[in-house]
């Protein structure tokens, strides 16, 4: 799997479920999402626009991925909802790592990623302030695991987990996620 | 790091924060544990006698890992507690993978072990009824994170997430774990 593959195997709509453990609280709190995801050509504007605002070669870039989501978080009646853009851009000798815009909120910011031979995509996000690291991975082409840490000051404060589910698909026995409509338990 | 530096790093006390993930039921749980992990050395007796007990070559064992726990478990006020042993067991080719013993309540199951170049240890348990893969890896030397997934008779069934601090430590800033003592947040 190459980083455009796994871009690729995200476009969908996806539930989530998401648990965050507060480190220095010892508490955890959990949240259930509806994500989209769409791929983004290399040819859209939008691609060629953050590539150019983070000072990076577009003709670099080589996947893109549009997010939208909509949150119900534990003990908070109100639906949050967002989108981001991520932008690939590949190291020029080796295709598999490069650099990962991410825009949220009109914000770019400027991190790594690199997919490994276990197929899991690591993405870093280092400022003085702050490291960000999250790791991907698919169980199965319909079932996504996500963790990511996040340090500040040099201490960690926040580790989260999320399973992502691809919703609207009649899965197939053999790499099925878990559905409603499986009696497999 | 290797399949013995991932054991030996493993050594100590542990407060860990556990969170399943109920996929059929899109629900959760989560967990308290303190877990005392003791390395054991390969002329270990018991390191021999599970080797001998599963088929395989004591000369062959690199690692192993006593492990014992006391859970509580939300909604449940009755404290969990048990052990496990863990004996490496690498294949003659490559030392950084191979076979995994693992005995818990007397009983030994056989699984595979690979530590990748990222130093995420993968360990998968395969029976005719039931697929596990546990990940491990340390954020710091004072903090390792685990994720589980178990999937039945071809359905995903539970995910799981660890995050483990080490206790009784001073911790350092710059690779500090989260410590009651630091005010980094």
């Amino acid at each position: 799997m190459n980083i455009q593959a796994f871009f690729e195997q995200s476009a969908g709509k996806w539930a989530s479920q998401r648990t965050s453990h507060q480190l220095l609280q010892n508490q955890s709190e959990s949240a259930k999402t509806e994500l989209m995801m769409t791929l983004l050509e290399t040819s859209d504007p939008i691609v060629a626009q953050l590539c150019q605002q983070s000072g990076l070669d577009p003709a670099q870039a080589v996947s893109g991925l549009k997010i939208t989501w909509s949150s119900i978080i534990d003990r908070n009646p109100k639906t949050q909802t967002g989108s981001s853009i991520l932008v690939a851009v590949a190291d020029l000798d080796q295709p598999n790592q490069g650099r990962l815009i991410s825009q949220q909120a009109g914000k770019a910011t400027l991190g790594r990623y690199s997919l490994g031979e276990d197929e899991v995509l690591t993405l870093i996000t280092e400022t003085p302030e702050l490291y960000a690291e999250e790791r991907l991975w698919f169980a199965s082409p319909n079932f996504r695991m996500r963790t990511s840490i996040v340090k500040r000051s040099g201490g960690f404060e926040l580790a989260a987990f999320c399973t992502e589910i691809r919703l609207g698909i009649t899965a197939k026995p053999a790499e099925a996620a878990p559905a409603e409509a499986q009696s497999s338990v």
